[in-house]
């Protein structure tokens, strides 16, 4: 057996068990304070360790965090603007209570690694996870191993092309202002319309400008990266319409240029949502635990 | 013994030895032709094999190219907008013409490896190797492994804010306009200013510009990729100003966004020229014909 955690800024996912067909129990509670739900998340893992042994758990977190195992501070949020959680050690607190050995990483890279186990990533070795939520994160892997490098991964702050003549929005990143986070996030969305994009009907002038946004985002991913498959999930993923919009601004904003036919002629089968859906990350939280 | 070519768009690098300390001899002539460059390389080479018979030799090339061992069109610039380069066979030439083993990548892609084998880029798993010199060129290692992916990154081509009002400078590239390489290669340096950027004084308000736009364009591939060291070379970067202009754009950029002391307070080890200079290319090839 083995626990999972998708410690999001928003909620948090608990599950035990060994993969997508074989959950015994999934949990789901708001983020709090540190302590409130860390011990929640212990608490519920104590009891099924109690029941039946887990061999370990595996933690898929909002970061920035430490996912060095070397480095003294591994396992912890460091700078979080999340209030209260800056500088949390949340593997430690997990592996204290417990017993039991704690892989941690990103929420992105937990939700890459359990698409290429069970669902959209399947046999490849380099691909990349987005998420466009409250903000925007992506993960993944090149050469068959999960992005880290520097520290991980921070595909939401990238900066893209602002027309602001069609667009006046100041962009919200609190860091960046108008970076990809900052204009194109489900928070985004939001102050720019007044109105979260749920509320917002599908022929609404939101969804060609996210679209755009969302494209030149991808654009810039598949030139640094060239990924393989580009799955594409989280929140504002939930309007349908968007998708097939955004996969024809890539094709366009690439303009033929990489001579590829899995952009070309195939784009239904290279942007993807994820295949695990909205369990994507606590099942990559277990197949980080198993790794 | 080995053998190397840098085959650049403007000129071919060919050299045959075991590595920086040991080049049996050098030579660079231009790209005109395919059939006339290949077989100035091929009979540089048969001369050196016929004394000593080579093991194997390694092209790092212009691109795109396919670069993957098990595709029917693998050793072949593709879509290169280059007259007469397309499709060309150039790995496959080679092989036939010497009968040795050939090894094909990128150009960024063998000077990284170079550099990873014995310059700037050593102990690291991920890191990234960009050239800004007629056009933009990105590649790198993620995991220990070269970047391929898909094909291989493209990153000159990624989309980077363009302030119209600062820079009316509609970008050259044919492709894409505006994009990284369209406003920061050194063909877009020559188009807005109306010479070279070896004839602009070090106070022209060229460099703060192409500071800007460089340092755009690394921020999105440090978001993306985490690498834990960025190799900055090519013809524009001559202009020895302009790198400590770039590392002061790109922490501002950042604006502390990512606790990373080597951006934060080490930018000088952090963003750094090659240590082989303007050998990487080929030393990097003749690493790729040794791996």
């Amino acid at each position: 057996m083995w626990g999972g955690i998708e410690a999001g800024g928003t909620k948090f996912v608990c599950a035990v068990g060994t993969g997508p067909d074989d959950l015994l129990e999934e949990v789901r509670f708001p983020t709090t304070t540190p302590a409130e739900t860390i011990a929640r998340a212990v608490a519920f893992f104590r009891r099924h360790h109690q029941a039946k042994p887990l061999t370990g758990v595996g933690i898929g977190s909002f970061g920035p965090l430490d996912p060095d195992p070397n480095s003294p501070t591994f396992g912890t949020i460091t700078t979080t603007p999340k209030p209260g959680w800056a500088h949390t050690d949340l593997a430690g607190a997990v592996r204290r209570a417990l017993g039991v050995r704690v892989r941690f990483d990103t929420d992105v890279n937990a939700a890459a690694l359990g698409e290429r186990r069970w669902g959209a990533a399947q046999g490849l070795d380099t691909f990349v996870y987005l998420t466009v939520g409250t903000g925007i994160g992506g993960g993944g892997m090149a050469n068959g191993g999960l992005l880290h490098g520097l520290i991980h991964p921070e595909m939401g702050h990238i900066m893209i092309p602002h027309d602001w003549e069609r667009d006046p929005f100041p962009g919200c990143c609190p860091y960046h202002g108008d970076c990809w986070e900052g204009l194109a996030s489900g928070s985004a969305l939001e102050a720019r319309w007044g109105k979260p994009g749920d509320h917002l009907p599908v022929d609404h002038p939101a969804w060609p400008l996210e679209a755009e946004y969302l494209a030149l985002g991808l654009v810039n991913i598949i030139c640094v990266l060239s990924p393989q498959r580009v799955i594409l999930g989280g929140g504002v993923m939930a309007q349908t319409a968007l998708l097939p919009l955004v996969r024809r601004r890539v094709q366009a904003l690439l303009d033929d240029y990489l001579q590829a036919p899995a952009i070309q002629r195939q784009i239904e089968t290279y942007i993807v949502p994820p295949a695990l859906g909205d369990r994507a990350g606590v099942l990559g939280a277990i197949a980080l635990a198993q790794q």
